[in-house]
């Protein structure tokens, strides 16, 4: 035993030895991180972006006067008083197709065979379904029209029209849908198939959005081992590259996965500058504690220009668990933001959810950046305790306003987080939680 | 006016005039529709796909006793006692590294300098946090290692230890997470983020699931133009096609886009020839109606071999609006499933989320084929009317508890669909619904 008298060590709150909230540090990463410049993308390109420009209708829809059934457009007075017993029969003068170039022109005892879409010919004032017509065959109400197969010239002969139509029935007018001029979508709208639909049946073939996020994901750890190789001693496998980069693209994100890189800070410096280049976003997991080998520190305050404003990795302890050491800041000549995780796995899904989903969600310009969060009652055998100052995340599943946890606190049950839905939020102040109290809840996957 | 006498239509309820109940319909598809043959996939290329093995953990996680922490793995004995007044100091024998293939042995008196997820090296018993120590530096209580770049041959010297550890302290035990044999995840499972590390974590680089199916989605129309092209008289922008091309990839298809397919029975049926190969599933829009021109029914019946049991494609009538006429079959030598859905595109997006959506989620062997329905208060300033036997859908906005319709019931009202977030569900024997009132609600987009 020595008898050197020991130091107390200061609880520096502004220096490196800082304990940050959970909500410092988010507040910091969602003030730094800016959405992405928008770019013109092709329709389907762009599913699931934000639309930076307000979209106005340039032509009214439908853009004429067209009928909503297949039938015969016909002149008002020459079907009124038509029955069953004395229908009206009208010349059959042509066909009107959907996408017909040249119109037939219906006048007095005519009727042109018109079909669904297809636009109100010259002279006709409505339609009359065929279902209320004998089809121009000449035996009763039929149920159809006679394909055009049978007679590709179109229709000719006569039609017999049972029921009277009043003035542009199953007429849809011009502009009823919208109308040039109208507002079609707002800036900030979320591209989903309707909103696609949209945006095509107005003629827009490209939309300004903002692009998804291209999110470089890479693990460190000279323990890491690819997946289906053999481990050796003391060698586990790789697996916050895999699932962090399978989060990525559920955030949103075009995500890629670099894989394990060896606890060497030359290899590391080499290779998160060589990605850079395809970097919208950097997400690292370990090497961030306080050990001798925790490389991405001293890695990160070298890359790219450090005269430059706005580079430069901040390592930090956070009052949380699990997930206490992390990095955060902005790296090479165009200051790419850089989220450095704990390499735990369990501390690293939970910083991703907590700090890296936001972010990806901010460069993509979604306004709602979070998971939803509820208030559940606690299903357990025994009360939870917490760590006093730190903010707790707990697995568990959330069903029926009710949270049980699943497996223990322990930071490495990876288990436990693969059968978890939900995350159960354990406040700083609170040490201890009964069964059957209220708690927050932050639902995953939803 | 003709005298000739009119004849009653027969309505044959087994015939083509049978009148389908949407739920007959839906239970058509789904039982025609099977769940594609599972391969084995990379694992981020199964990423939202269904597990079909049980996956059995084949090595135990940890795959050894590792520390938990940075800091010094010694003997029990030699720290016993030890206290910041009198501290015990040992003999650093060297590195523990994550990955470090060569084992340093701790004898009585000495530490070996250890990381997070280190193995516990032979000899020692327990692990004391750097914090706890000089971290070897003579200064008293330090809060993290000197960098290993610092010392590249390893820590030597001696370390002070301020407080005494029990047996196996911040130690993770060998298979602590999971143990070999153990079932780490159950066929049917949907992989997720968590669940695709937890793969990666046991060393599964490939699984066995069923596979993203691929759909052709194709529209048809002579009046149909691509969006950015000029309009000419009675054209229209092609939208299905791009709309129901991002909701199969929502719904967790490969979709494939051909585009407009011109009113040409010849040319319709050699494109769905054509693209018959890369189609796990086929969603046609338009040409199913009683026109003269609809010739999706014609060409649909001459695809493949048609003495090839299985094949063809029915033609139905619906009790439902929008949606009414559907056709639904399988066609070529593989019986490919096919919905030839109406062309109107409110009808066809209806269409899609009630029948398609569902084959697809089928097809990928997933459980929950449906999207989530719940029951809401009709928020509108007067009653909803609906068509006596036929089934209603609605869309609106769900928020609250409350759904407010959005524009009105015509089926061609593209621009409210793009504003909606559900479908009201009117029942077939219900004609008018009273604001106030208790109605089913079908969530979209979630």
């Amino acid at each position: 035993m020595s008898s050197a008298a020991p130091r107390t060590p200061v609880q520096d709150h502004s220096g490196p030895d800082r304990l940050w909230s959970v909500d410092e540090h988010l507040e910091d990463v969602l003030t730094t991180v800016r959405p992405l410049e928008p770019i013109e993308l092709q329709l389907l390109d762009a599913q699931g972006c934000v639309l930076v420009e307000d979209i106005t209708v340039p032509v009214s829809l439908p853009p004429f006067d067209n009928s909503s059934m297949d039938g015969y457009a016909v002149r008002v007075a020459d079907v009124a008083g038509a029955s069953e017993e004395f229908p009206a029969a009208l010349e059959v003068v042509g066909d009107v197709a959907a996408g017909q170039a040249e119109p037939v022109h219906v006048g007095p005892g005519q009727a042109a065979r018109i079909m669904t879409g297809a636009p109100l010919p010259p002279g006709a004032e409505t339609v009359v379904p065929v279902e209320w017509t004998d089809g121009g065959l000449g035996e009763g109400p039929v149920h159809g029209m006679r394909a055009r197969s049978l007679g590709p010239q179109g229709a000719s002969g006569h039609v017999q029209v049972y029921r009277p139509a009043e003035a542009r029935a199953h007429v849809r007018a011009q502009g009823s849908d919208v109308k040039a001029g109208d507002r079609a979508l707002r800036a900030g709208t979320v591209l989903g198939p309707p909103q696609i639909g949209l945006l095509a049946a107005i003629g827009r073939g490209t939309v300004r959005v903002r692009p998804r996020p291209r999110v470089v994901v890479l693990s460190t750890g000279s323990e890491l081992v690819q997946p289906d190789e053999k481990l050796r001693t003391g060698q586990i496998y790789d697996s916050n590259s895999f699932a962090l980069t399978a989060a990525a693209r559920d955030a949103g994100a075009i995500a890629y996965r670099v894989g394990a890189v060896a606890d060497d800070a030359e290899t590391l410096r080499s290779t998160i500058e060589d990605q850079l280049v395809r970097a919208d976003l950097m997400v690292t997991t370990g090497g961030v504690s306080v050990g001798a080998y925790d490389v991405v520190k001293e890695a990160l305050s070298h890359v790219g220009d450090e005269d430059e404003a706005g580079s430069g990795i901040e390592f930090r302890k956070l009052a949380m668990q699990p997930g206490k050491p992390q990095g955060f800041g902005s790296i090479g000549p165009d200051h790419t933001p850089l989220l450095a995780l704990p390499g735990n796995p369990v501390s690293s899904y939970v910083s991703f959810e907590l700090f890296v989903r936001p972010a990806i969600r901010t460069l993509m310009g979604l306004r709602d950046v979070h998971r939803p969060t509820t208030r559940a009652t606690l299903a357990a055998d025994k009360a939870l305790t917490s760590p006093k100052g730190r903010r707790q995340f707990l697995r568990a599943t959330c069903a029926d306003g009710r949270a049980t946890p699943v497996g223990g606190a322990g930071s490495h049950l990876v288990a436990a987080l693969a059968h978890a839905d939900a995350l159960i939020v354990v406040p700083e102040d609170t040490e201890s939680v009964e069964p059957g109290a209220e708690v927050d809840v932050v639902l995953l996957g939803r």
